[in-house]
């Protein structure tokens, strides 16, 4: 079973690291501390697409990048949303939003134009998440 | 424990009925097939907030509304999204979309003026979806 990340995530997001689930991507919009979780399952199109035996893996990492996300940048609200009507491939979008943020309480989507991380934010948020992650996976396994 | 749906989300929608884990609304814009699962728990507000013993209870209510939807609708795309920035209890939106429809390939949220079901066309919608989502346990059973 091959799995190939779609080209438009690809050029739009930084790979974070491949959790055992999905691949974890960081949207490329320093805006936002904005995750994208991709199932490495080929051919998944909508959310109800995953099977049910895979299903529990998914959401355990998307419950994950959500906690991550509250911690480092203590989020007023995390929003999770899989939409696909631009990318068919299934992704589920993670992101912290803050009261202040310019979409606020609007959701992110078309708002504004992205504003592209500098190299250096960009390998700190990377390895923040990284981190926070790790710091989850050694609290749950005491 | 007591639960009390949210009166904004009673405001905006129509119950459809209780599932065993969620109540299951319509949102009252015709414009859109659109379900509002509400986990009945207290006090929740993010989706990772969701007690993990009772996520499968919700996650398997979230996959048989978007796939009685999407028989119902001939949906091109489902859209899921647990977002929360206007109204804080937790509820998961479940949303047919079209390539037609008004807002594509863009979010719902804040485009355009909600259009309220008459009352016969709403109660059809009410129908089918009970009707598909009984069929599903049917199914399921056997």
């Amino acid at each position: 079973m091959s799995f190939h990340l779609h080209p438009q995530l690809a050029a739009d997001c930084h790979l974070i690291t491949r959790l055992d689930a999905c691949d974890l991507l960081l949207m490329n919009d320093s805006r936002y501390p904005w995750c994208i979780l991709v199932p490495r399952i080929e051919h998944l199109r909508d959310l109800h697409d995953i099977p049910r035996g895979r299903r529990e893996a998914v959401m355990d990492e998307v419950d994950a990048v959500a906690r991550a996300l509250q911690q480092i940048h203590h989020a007023d609200k995390i929003n999770v949303a899989a939409l696909g009507n631009q990318v068919p491939q299934l992704h589920v979008h993670v992101i912290a939003r803050h009261t202040t943020d310019e979409a606020w309480p609007g959701p992110v989507w078309g708002v504004g134009t992205p504003r592209a991380y500098e190299q250096e934010p960009a390998g700190r948020e990377l390895r923040a998440i990284e981190r926070a992650l790790a710091e989850q996976r050694k609290d749950s396994a005491l």
